[in-house]
């Protein structure tokens, strides 16, 4: 069946995302238990699993409902008192901010032009910490000091507070996409079959025939619409299978249509 | 003061973001307010503030706590009872789906591939809805029918199922991104008006009448024929030009039936 084969071939390309085996997220000072499990759920989707927890204030987080799919995650997370201990084995640690207003020490780097990069390179071969700070003040400047650069994800200036949980998934989706973007939008649908010629001038020929029959096509502009229902057809574009699709509608009215002339 | 100047310039390189103004958010069927909050902050982090809400089961949506800094558009956001209305005027409707065991009737784009550029283009001109389903099930078959085409954020295999608020965040954050692609091959139909979804629709629902009337469609078939001429009819891709001549051939063409019918 086309729909199905389609669907296959889709699914295949599917696959392939970077990994973030290497990984740590670490969470600073979380106060909200469905925050924390909102954040392991983004781990889970995108392929993430060592979490990290500096002092929660957060009783009973590892029960969080929010972590669906991803309560083991959850249940092996490490805590630590302080940021040093919680990214003492990363080569890389990079922090999170939403920037503004602060002057800040460390280099900044937008999400979305050169931070990818730099971190999935690192995680080849070495741990990577990726720090969330508290949900009401984020990372502090001592915070900041464990960090080799800082990450920010581009907002608008009017709301520049993203929620915790979707904070983590958003850098993460930005980390595990397939590195390389691709040089020209590739039509997804190559493998489609496309209607002949000989399809379409059918579908056309009938088509006519209904706009005959209907009164749509006056007496004596046949040949004038037989070019603009021709163009019609072409610009849909049709596969091959919309094409046998579409003759077979319009050839079940053209039949309705005789009989209503008959009678 | 270095970190001062540094930090300036930084913040200048930040204002830019790709405009969401034509952006429509449409969330079908959701549940859970504090996801709709969720998905209201994440709007407005980004800059998208079309709203749109079909068949919330979802009391006190509009005091969602969740919706920091967004409030407003709780307020304004709208509800429908349909899918069909929800789009009505938007030129591009895009579903979201975690793909997978389902054989679907639509071309599926990753997000991270060819999917935001597109999506960018259009939103220059024209409105685009982006669909996201309930909780629980997503998106039916049936909120497929009225796709162009289907959006799948890349998971893990393990868990594909995203938190309905971090997965707004995610796409729209993608579509906010700086256009990466200055190389890519420009749709060189730019300059072209498409149909909206109303067209479409309104073409779906008089092509269905054709196809009842002339038997094509069986008693009881009813539900399967709609979502196959509505997948049909988008497929075409319509401008809005042509969208008007078929709709004015299918018309003609059932009034045509009628007669035949009272003969």
């Amino acid at each position: 069946m086309l729909g199905g084969a389609r669907a296959c071939r889709r699914i295949e390309r599917l696959q392939a995302l970077s990994e973030l085996d290497g990984l740590v997220v670490v969470l600073v000072r979380p106060r909200n238990p469905l925050n924390i499990g909102a954040a392991a759920r983004a781990m889970s989707n995108f392929g993430a699993h060592r979490l990290r927890l500096v002092n929660p204030y957060a009783p009973g987080f590892r029960e969080a409902r929010s972590a669906v799919g991803a309560s083991d995650l959850l249940e092996t997370a490490e805590e630590y008192k302080t940021v040093a201990e919680a990214v003492a084995d990363c080569a890389l640690v990079v922090g999170t901010t939403a920037v503004r207003n602060r002057a800040l020490r460390q280099p900044v780097r937008r999400l979305d032009e050169p931070a990818g990069a730099p971190i999935r390179t690192q995680l080849q071969t070495q741990r990577v910490a990726l720090l969330f700070g508290s949900e009401k003040i984020g990372l502090t400047n001592k915070d900041f000091s464990h960090c080799h650069w800082l990450l920010n994800i581009p907002t608008k200036e009017k709301n520049i507070s993203m929620n915790l949980g979707q904070a983590v998934a958003v850098c993460l989706y930005e980390l595990a996409r397939v590195a390389p973007l691709p040089t020209a939008t590739q039509d997804q649908d190559e493998d489609i079959e496309p209607a002949t010629a000989g399809q379409t001038e059918q579908i056309t020929e009938i088509l006519l025939e209904a706009l005959r029959m209907s009164g749509y096509v006056k007496p004596g502009t046949d040949a004038m619409f037989e070019k603009k229902a021709r163009r019609l057809i072409l610009r849909f574009k049709l596969e091959a299978y919309d094409a046998k699709l579409l003759l077979g509608m319009v050839r079940q009215i053209v039949w309705k249509l005789r009989l209503g002339n008959k009678n």
